[in-house]
């Protein structure tokens, strides 16, 4: 069985969107992975359709609501999934590397987008709702997030990249951020690469990308570092 | 002038992708903001239209050629263009609404987005460009990325968001998560919404917000707490 990706939003038209291209396009087409949404709209049970209200306490922005979620949940992962279910959300955990490959590992995931203020807390109490945050930062609701992590996790599915190796040089896969990279043209605007990449001394080169990753670390990412 | 936004990619037909769509979209067709596509294949100068080549030094995975992406770059943004470059890379500064905010209030952004194994080092100095993250992730290139930065840049411009207060309350503004939210029904699965929410009472609501928020936070991200 390959990775199955359910996404629920108010917007299922944004999906596969940048999927539906590239690795992870060709990927979805040969059946490495599959795409199923669900319009959370399609399980309100009021006549006006209506997904959210406005927060208890009052304040700004409107709130989706518990019953409505809980419902299109239910729709998308019956008793019985094993995929895990994940809620995009900024009080999330930040999605790390480490959590991407478990992910790619597993059966697949149904991924909640959250859009308003926020979801009720009860929803996510009552259908165990992993809450993972892709950063630091606000978005206009969970949809780009559900993007950027399905293509994170695509592209670590068997038959989807081309090329094994590179996957595991990576950024973060040691830990460390990438080297710098270098290719032909030999000079570019009166910058050459450096001559011990042109050396053909494996050893020699092996050392300074290994020197040069952790001297971008520490430079950019000293919190990487910590133990 | 509103909002500028140019991004260089190999997959240009994944713009607007989700930002043609819900507030994006609409602040797109009522020209709050605007976005153009550079294919970086179209300068290409061989018959083959290379945009990449192998490593030096040898490894996994092509590289993207400095020459190639520099006069894509110096034909989205030419010289006064008084915008930021930014490339989409895992090794960048992780985006935070700090930077966000200051984007949303510039003239726009020019952004590169990054494919195969990483970009030649030398186009990032030669160009200047700002390496920007948006997590310890790897993605199959820098469109998702680009997606994700617009959304949450194109959010905070004037006349995008219907609500402005509610872009003031949310998670990070204020250097915490956001406390849970609540909303109708009153009673969902056996749970009640906490009863200090419909008490009416303000001040006591702002409390109980308060210290949920700082809860949430010292619990899920004590990271944000660090002086």
């Amino acid at each position: 069985m390959s990775f199955r990706a359910s996404v629920l939003t108010l917007y299922p038209e944004m999906f596969p969107g940048a999927l539906g291209l590239s690795l992870a396009g060709r990927g979805l087409e040969a059946g490495a992975w599959s795409l199923d949404t669900v319009q959370i709209r399609d399980f309100a049970t009021d006549r006006h359709r209506s997904v959210d209200d406005t927060p208890s306490g009052g304040g700004a922005g409107m709130v989706m609501r518990a019953d409505v979620l809980a419902r299109a949940i239910d729709h998308a992962s019956p008793e019985g999934d094993p995929r895990p279910r994940l809620l995009m959300s900024p009080r999330g955990k930040p999605l790390a590397q480490a959590r991407v490959r478990e992910l790619a590992a597993g059966p697949g995931a149904v991924i909640v987008c959250g859009r308003f203020e926020g979801v009720d807390e009860r929803v996510i109490a009552a259908r165990d709702l992993e809450e993972i945050s892709i950063g630091d930062f606000i978005l206009s609701g969970g949809e780009a997030a559900a993007l950027v992590l399905l293509d994170a996790v695509v592209r670590l599915l068997p038959g989807v990249m081309g090329n094994v190796r590179s996957g595991e040089e990576e950024s973060f896969e040691n830990g460390l951020l990438e080297h710098p990279h270098y290719t032909r043209p030999q000079e570019f605007e009166g910058m050459d690469i450096p001559p011990v990449l042109i050396s053909g001394d494996h050893a020699r080169i092996a050392a300074w990308r290994k020197a040069e990753s952790e001297r971008l670390t520490a430079e950019r990412r000293p919190d990487l570092l910590k133990p």
